[in-house]
């Protein structure tokens, strides 16, 4: 059987930790995943993710363009990673996805969080994951984590912070289950533990 | 009194030529115009305009993916440059604009017109012309005419080129007379003259 999932949260999560001991876990269980980044993993997508990253007072991108510009890269990766690999049956685990973009280009970045909603639907074609774990923690505690420089995304101070944290929980609140709320303030072990619990529910 | 105009048409049809004298006789006029073409014009634009011209078979790009970055660059075209140069009351002219992803990627491209129209809606959060020009030929005559090599969109085939022709007709059907059809089969004076008639009952 197919499946999809994502990692979400802000950075300094421990988001990438988590899914780097998940691919394992799946691997050894003989579950070889498909692992994806939103936005890259593509040519065209690798390429958008290096314009967004080198945003810069000469080469500015508004907010609508920004949140146009994951969505390309999204679409990309749906058509030529994600569709394929899930309807060849695969396993298939994102780090970030289209959640992310509701969250700092609508919730905490001020775009109409239901015309991101509507892009959305269109740059995925519907192609959703079955399952997201969001990781939650206190931004001030994830900014500490994170030892090094901070990009662009990233240096938008506390009260931005702040509202990517409310934008998670809301949509993880909206999603129907889909999006499970992971308490990050834990040792490793424990949250991974948590996190095959409930794929294993879903593998099963 | 700022106004908007934008020109449009399949390649071939003397759309580059028609807007330069249009532009000409607009400054003649005293009307300085902020001239633009879509994608493009702003530099993270024209880096979007590469990558979409780039697309080959190292770096697919599909159709969803190819109709976001181009509402992308338009977003940025928007805010960076058509609305600030409209709230100053300026004339802006632009080649090309969403009309262009509506024939491209929706009637002749198969995406679903619709789709691509909500989320023009957003990407050009309601900023639209006042008044287009659409430069209308047959295909054939327009491929004739055009003496250099094609690029990836040109090079697709005479039914493909029907379809845009097709499409390019039905918008303009249905825009409240704010698409104009010109017949690009004639004399390129005759046919300036027939625009600038058009944009004076406009600018007066």
């Amino acid at each position: 059987m197919s499946l999809f999932f994502s990692f979400d949260g802000i950075d300094g999560g421990g988001k990438s930790t988590q899914l780097k001991l998940f691919c394992q876990w799946l691997s050894d269980q003989g579950r070889d995943p498909i692992v994806c980044r939103d936005p890259g993993t593509t040519a065209a997508g690798e390429e958008i993710r290096k314009l967004l990253l080198a945003a810069d007072d000469s080469t500015p991108i508004a907010p609508r363009s920004e949140m146009l510009l994951y969505m390309a890269a999204r679409a990309q990766l749906v058509d030529e990673i994600i569709r394929p690999a899930l309807k060849a049956g695969r396993t298939v685990v994102s780090d970030r996805y289209l959640l992310a973009n509701l969250v700092y280009q609508g919730h905490a970045g001020g775009l109409p969080v239901e015309a991101v909603r509507r892009v959305g639907s269109i740059a995925t074609d519907g192609v959703m994951p079955d399952c997201t774990f969001l990781l939650d923690l206190d931004p001030a505690i994830a900014l500490a984590r994170m030892g090094r420089q901070l990009d662009r995304v990233e240096n938008r101070g506390t009260a931005y912070r702040e509202r990517l944290r409310v934008g998670f929980l809301t949509e993880a609140a909206g999603s129907n289950g889909k999006v499970h709320v992971i308490a990050a303030n834990r040792q490793v072990d424990s949250i991974q533990q948590e996190i095959r619990e409930i794929a294993t529910k879903l593998l099963n």
